[in-house]
């Protein structure tokens, strides 16, 4: 398979370790733990697991003994950047165990397990996938698991491959499920140990234990380089106003590190819209606004960014889809024969007023994307709605009506982008690289511990890597009590943007100068080689929260 | 102003520069030229500036004594990476002849100069554009520099502020221009020479004298890095079929080097669409034939790489869109006077019958596109054509009458990608580091010799910077005769894709095998500092040419 330089460059680069792993490793114990809320409610779900201590991994100069061992590895939902260095890590923790360990990676995610599809993961194979984006060493899927059927299903195969643990790689959901499939094997007797690994580019799994989720390092210097090269751009045509949207379903961490990175004009941060209940209009107008000051001094062009999740953020909105949903679900029929041109006119009849006004003041475009295109479920695909038109062209809309009054003097030209899949397979920035082999190593160090419900740890991640801490944080410690379908459901926290965090506190601060002066950062492409402070800095993000 | 860790190393970074150029200089001179074709035509024209020799610089022993002198710079037309380092290397040529010689740019393209608004780049300035994508240092613009009127307003500032040459850095456009601009002054006696520099991401001019037009390679690069990215992650989700369509308005060298650099399934190239006569049919048929195939080994995914231009290049959309053109400009106030949603049926019934049959194929929103988005002049705007969109829906409604007669046996979910913007400003890769570099000090060097008409020549662009050969050649020498605006018009040749030529040949015997095996490169991102194989390679397509 012809590979590029950089293929062949990365496929020779060594992470950094925590210093703890180099050689042999104990284990400290530490307190015993409780979840972050709900506790009685929790640890009655989790007799077997909860309460659990947390464990640090200490060097050691004492050699253990120890035998062979098998694990199993499974990639759970969207792909993240480092993902072949957390199986790269385990493969390696486990050889260092015993020479005859052996690793079988389940295939196209949990479904592999299930289905009883996987391979052995071989050196050969390995060494091929050391350092690469993507997860296609044996490739991921959206399956979750949560029937007792899949759980027993899958304890044919581990027992029939002698597989003492399975390493589950994903986001909270996926983690959440590990811990009740941890909890269920050790009820039953199982002898397979089961442990977690943050996973998403999103950002949001992140909590007091868990520092950072793998990926979102790399994805968003990813983002950064583009829109920083837009924004070259930008400066130099002078002409134009991009609108970019960002990827990341829910939270805005995505839209909230490039916005630090770059220094756009303006960048949207969902949690602040949902918390002070902005309307769509309110959205507009103050983009509006920051192009109408812009245009004053003659500058006729910008950077807006726009998180993926908005739409549901802003109350108004998801009052609309919640009504539409409900509409169409109880007048399918009704509504599929009214003619394609008369659709528009129909919904805004039947919607209750302030629901029907908004849709009334919605593009033609984005209205039709609301009714038509909509799930098995029926319901409306918000993930479909192209956000950054609908903002382009709203705020346009008022720019022109402002225009009428004097109150805009200038020109309005918007151009859009939607960054996603440019991000979430990039090649691992030196950080992921490092941060996912240390995590793989680690999860190997939690199997070699016999312990179970475990979630993979690393922190203390703005420190060199030489210093960085491994242990395990048990999985119930971050679980609370939530409701979801209709039922009260243990989970793992999502973590938003927090609005009094200090990264939202940087960006609050400076934003107001920002959105007037010409003040963006150009990041350039990652790079690997070279001085630590162009090769391996944390994200903006984290370095704030870590006061750095 | 703020910046990231890159910009602050890259402003330190020193372009390599060809052995000829480190010290003194000599001009060695060529035999007497002549354009490539039309030579009686073209010589009549440019009568004091055509058949002069080819030179080349050789390094000298001997010190030249030199008086200072002011040079003009001006950026004409789209944003290439590089181009701050031309006129780094301008600036740095020129001090180095004397300390006390001045540069002026002149704001905002042409413009600046007609207009008479200009900066002096000092020192301070220069540094702080070293190694910088953009083409903020003074702007560019697209005022074309063609008449006379302009020209001797231009010659009023040139002659106050005693600039002595003026540097045109531009595309072919913008270099026929400079070599009118050099003849104009030559022939009133004005004592300005003019220089030009081959500027473009498109990659088009180029011929036997211009290896490649700077911005090429790192513009290439960055869509080679997100393409990679995205194939990474087709890969991994296994689930879509990924419409791309890259910048680059009329020739396909774009979408050739990336298809060269990241081994896509499909790779559409404009000219030989045109060469063929394919219709739009033909080219949907053609991807919808690989998406089947593929689908048979159960590969539902998949890359498409489209060039910006290709609608215009598809013989039969050339003849609807000349009709529309026609049409509209003669029934205007009747189409307006159509209700919105019966204009596409208005349409339909009005054109002529192979014309109309095209459009009714056309999906809807490309129909509108067609006939409502139109420039000043009344012209379909065909650069607002999705035509990522419109194939990724074709070849979507084609396969879907393929599965009812189970020619097609999978499934088909195409997502679409627009790049132009994210490399147009990229910081300029060290090929076009370094070459800018050399063509700017190769500037300098013209302007030394006393020479007009000229565009600056670095030659033997494969091998090391160190064996690159500077020099000049005289316009005129790539000039021939076409017809513009229904006028026969002196112009350098436009250099599309050669059919015949090394990158389309290797592309084209490859693409049977990428088509069906999944056979991704990753380029990941531009590289600045490490192994010269890692960090300095020209583009595929310059290799190619050059038998590497």
């Amino acid at each position: 398979m012809a590979k590029s330089a950089l293929q062949e460059a990365r496929s020779k680069y060594a992470p950094k370790l925590p210093a703890a792993l180099e050689g042999a490793v104990k284990v400290r114990l530490g307190e015993a733990t409780k979840s972050v809320s709900d506790q009685d409610a929790i640890q009655s779900l989790f007799p077997n697991t909860y309460g659990l201590p947390k464990l640090t991994f200490e060097a050691s100069s004492e050699a253990v003994e120890a035998k062979p061992l098998n694990a199993g590895v499974i990639l759970s939902g969207g792909q993240a950047p480092g993902g072949h260095n957390v199986i790269a890590g385990i493969f390696d923790g486990i050889k260092k165990i015993h020479p005859d360990s052996r690793l079988y990676g389940f295939l196209m995610g949990p479904d592999g397990l299930v289905k009883h599809n996987y391979i052995e993961l071989t050196s050969q194979i390995i060494d091929e996938y050391r350092n690469t984006g993507g997860f296609d060493i044996i490739g991921s899927g959206r399956t979750k698991l949560e029937e007792k059927e899949q759980f027993d299903k899958g304890l044919e195969v581990l027992k029939k491959l002698d597989i003492r643990a399975l390493v589950i790689i994903g986001g909270d959901d996926s983690n959440t499920n590990a811990a009740v499939l941890a909890e269920y094997y050790k009820a039953i007797g199982a002898p397979v140990q089961v442990i977690g690994c943050p996973k998403t580019i999103d950002g949001d799994l992140k909590n007091e234990q868990i520092e950072t989720s793998f990926g979102f390092d790399t994805a968003t210097k990813v983002y950064a380089e583009v829109i920083g090269n837009i924004q070259r751009d930008c400066n130099s045509a002078r002409k134009y106003w991009h609108f970019i949207k960002l990827m990341g379903r829910s939270a805005s961490h995505i839209a909230l590190e490039c916005a630090l990175q770059v220094r756009p004009n303006v960048a949207i941060i969902s949690e602040e819209v949902e918390a002070k209940n902005l309307t769509l209009d309110d959205v507009v107008t103050s983009i509006a606004e920051v192009v109408a000051e812009r245009a004053k001094n003659g500058e006729n062009f910008g950077t807006v960014l726009i998180p993926e999740g908005l739409i549901e953020f802003v109350p108004a909105m998801k009052a609309l889809i919640a009504e539409l949903n409900d509409f169409l679900a109880h007048h399918e029929g009704e509504f599929r024969a009214v003619a394609s041109e008369d659709q528009r006119a129909f919904i805004i009849e039947k919607l209750s007023k302030a629901n029907s006004d908004l849709y009334a003041s919605l593009p033609t475009t984005v209205a039709r994307q609301l009714t038509l295109d909509r799930d098995p479920h029926g319901n409306v695909q918000v993930s479909l709605i192209e956000t950054e038109k609908l903002l382009a062209e709203m705020v346009g809309t008022k720019l022109a009506e402002w225009k009428k009054d004097g109150r805009f003097v200038g020109k309005f030209a918007p151009l859009t982008h939607f960054f996603g899949y440019e991000g979430r397979c990039a090649m691992p920035s030196n950080f992921d690289a490092d941060y996912c082999y240390a995590l793989g190593r680690t999860a190997a160090c939690l199997i070699a511990a016999g312990v179970t419900g475990y979630m993979s740890s690393v922190q203390n991640l703005t420190a060199p890597a030489k210093e960085w801490i491994a242990g395990g944080i048990p999985t119930t410690m971050m679980m609370n009590m939530e409701r979801r379908h209709g039922e009260m459901k243990p989970v793992i926290q999502k973590a938003l943007v927090d609005l009094n965090g200090k990264p939202f506190a940087f960006f609050a601060a400076h934003r107001a100068e920002w959105a007037k002066t010409t003040s963006f950062i150009y990041p350039g492409p990652i790079q690997f080689y070279g001085p630590a402070e162009l090769c391996d800095q944390p994200s903006r993000t984290l370095a704030l929260e870590q006061g750095k």
